[in-house]
């Protein structure tokens, strides 16, 4: 049974290939004298003329920081296109090996903007809600680079699901989770597609039947984040992390990232019987051979990221 | 893809509707100065005129207690019954909002009654004894109201599996738990299906080959139980939790349950496609309705449970 | 719905039976002073001449040893046929009970042997490595016996894929493990498929894209292994648990085995069939009848192991 070439495994399941259309005028304007950028983006989400995420790029790590403090970095409909936009800028040039995702100020995203939820809305904007969440959580996985979330506050409701949906979550000791839906009547049903997949059951549903927090600590044990820092070392640690993937061939690390994805959902003997012929199909491509050159050489590999 | 409305939901995949029929003759009366109820009922499961379990239900709350310490709690066909009737009493009443599972005496459940296990009473016996298990274990995640286990002492074999399979488990620091059938020939084939499920694998197989007991601490390390607490403060911290889910609406909480069962063993696109119509209609509930309303308006809600 | 009779159960899945058919010429000595074996078999796996693992039982206890130091007891093909040869070797016998997996010198194992998998030996070899190590991990759990990983020193990818795939793992201390191949542009993908079933998804990515090592402890709190202890007890502390599994009835261990990981992958629904089905045919089993009896007449039991 032969695997698909992995340059189309993690374009699998139904998903659009990632093509990034521009839109409005071009710019590459610097967002602050702190965050130099190499690739910017016009923003063309933007809530009463504020942008909502702020991205940059350097040296082929990705930053995306929800912008919005005032309101807790909600993810309204306008905060999830402006980070679906940001996620998906250029997504196939090989410049780009990980994408680290932050918030502005001390919570990382309260979840939902609820004032989009009420009754006035209606149903259909609430399902437009729903859905364009899901994308993205669901997108996340299928990208070629890893995404890390990097935590510094409270991360609640949908929130925490942008947390638990990507690769990687490095958090700060401060760092609290919490799924508080059921608060304000409404269940957490869509965190907890990602909470209950990354937490022990038990552990899972006291967070979404009591809505109460879970510290920074609590998080790791149970396997919510993978990493927890002193506050002051996060940035450290969390672009250690993001270096370290940047040593790496990204063809290689992308069909690694994808095949995961997918055997982790089949069972065992699938599993099996896919990755070893994405094992062999690995050592076919430049990258796999350069590598096990390199190494056998004991040199530096040079990676062609193909 | 529309999903179902909630109220069927937690009666899905082939289970009865929770109408629970009132045997035998009403009683009210207190099973003890200390154990003040509102609702009660006849105990008409009994071995040898003692009753096996023992229930009251205060505001909201409803408590359960395995109650043969002699036999340490040993999950006979009679227990088994008890605890049935227990949990399912008058279960569709909103009044009831959460429900407690505790153990007298040193011993939380020991698991089956092996004097029922033996060749005498014949493999139709063992069958009804097996049955009747997987039917509570399995009923309680169908349950419209969330089940904690409060475990102080020794739960083994079918006992930890008992505790495994409610929604959440508070222990005290002194509480053990095992699966011993190995040391008597018979494998902890059942209890294997919700301690599997509720810890890593290895773990799991080394409680089950060795048959030897797991610390409060590492049962809530691996998330076998979701909390720990000195032995003085279980009642304390087992009632804030179900004081925390009792402030909720009962049809929120009982729409999330259900949802939260269904979706974790689906894949997670069909997850996502289900439980963003469920959030879709939780918004359009009574409640749903009425919590956005109160966030927005700034008050406290008030819940119709519906 | 009947379940198969437990002989059959742990060969489904269309696994060959576990015939071992004896190569080359019958020896019996002994393999050094400190190793006295009951039962040894001709090592017909070499590299060099060299014997790739050692292989001794005593009193129930297989020893399995990846035995070549000098190359990080790399899991080339030669060896991962020595291993499979010495899993295998009248696996049928009653008088084995159980297996203890160690390696030689400071590394447990390296992983797959990298040059092995260059250029030049060929995509049809490169398969037959893969093929050969995906069949080993996967008889592991097909065993009628306990496999115990016993871990002192470093496993790196398809040597901690191999921890991983036992059923039991005790580490020393100073024990590391880590899926590293993205260092050589050979994603860890085999790796991944018992890695990302044993760790919570976030710390099993973070491994995979990293590369970095985890310390044993850090295994044992995300599920890796099921015991961390000081090097100097390690011997002590793998013998004991051997020693508790030695003193129940093989067959019901064997019937509990295969029943856990059939059920595991199983709805709870069908999971909950199948394994009350299991307990009944289990109380059939002479050793199941015996148990109970010696429970009930408080005796110890006198097992069969049939």
């Amino acid at each position: 049974m032969a695997a698909p070439f992995w340059g189309k495994l993690w374009r699998a399941k139904g998903s659009p290939p990632f093509l990034w259309i521009r839109r409005g005028a071009s710019g590459n304007g610097s967002r602050g004298p702190d965050v130099p950028g190499e690739a910017q983006h016009p923003a063309s989400a933007t809530e009463g003329g504020q942008k909502l995420t702020r991205m940059w790029q350097k040296e082929g790590i990705r930053n995306i920081v929800l912008n919005h403090p005032q309101k807790r970095n909600a993810l309204s409909l306008s905060m999830l296109r402006s980070l679906r936009e940001d996620i998906l800028h250029d997504i196939e040039n090989t410049d780009l090996r990980v994408i680290i995702i932050a918030g502005e100020g001390p919570v990382f995203s309260s979840g939902h903007d609820l004032k989009e939820l009420s009754h006035k809305t209606g149903e259909k904007h609430h399902m437009e809600v729903f859905k364009t969440c899901a994308e993205i959580m669901t997108l996340l996985p299928k990208l070629p680079v890893p995404v890390i979330a990097k935590v510094n506050g409270l991360a609640t409701a949908a929130g925490c699901q942008l947390v638990a949906s990507c690769d990687i979550a490095v958090a700060s000791e401060k760092s609290k989770f919490a799924t508080p839906g059921v608060n304000v009547g409404l269940f957490c049903s869509t965190p907890a597609v990602a909470v209950g997949r990354s937490l022990p059951r038990k552990v899972a549903l006291e967070m979404l039947f009591t809505g109460e927090p879970m510290t920074a600590q609590e998080a790791l044990l149970h396997g919510l984040i993978s990493r927890v820092v002193p506050e002051d070392r996060l940035e450290e640690e969390t672009l250690r992390i993001a270096h370290k993937i940047r040593e790496s061939s990204r063809a290689v690390v992308a069909l690694g990232k994808a095949t995961f994805y997918k055997q982790i959902e089949q069972d065992i003997g699938t599993a099996y019987r896919v990755t070893s012929q994405v094992m062999v199909d690995n050592l076919a491509m430049t990258d796999g051979q350069e590598g096990i050159e390199a190494f056998i050489s004991k040199r530096k590999p040079s990676w062609s990221h193909s």
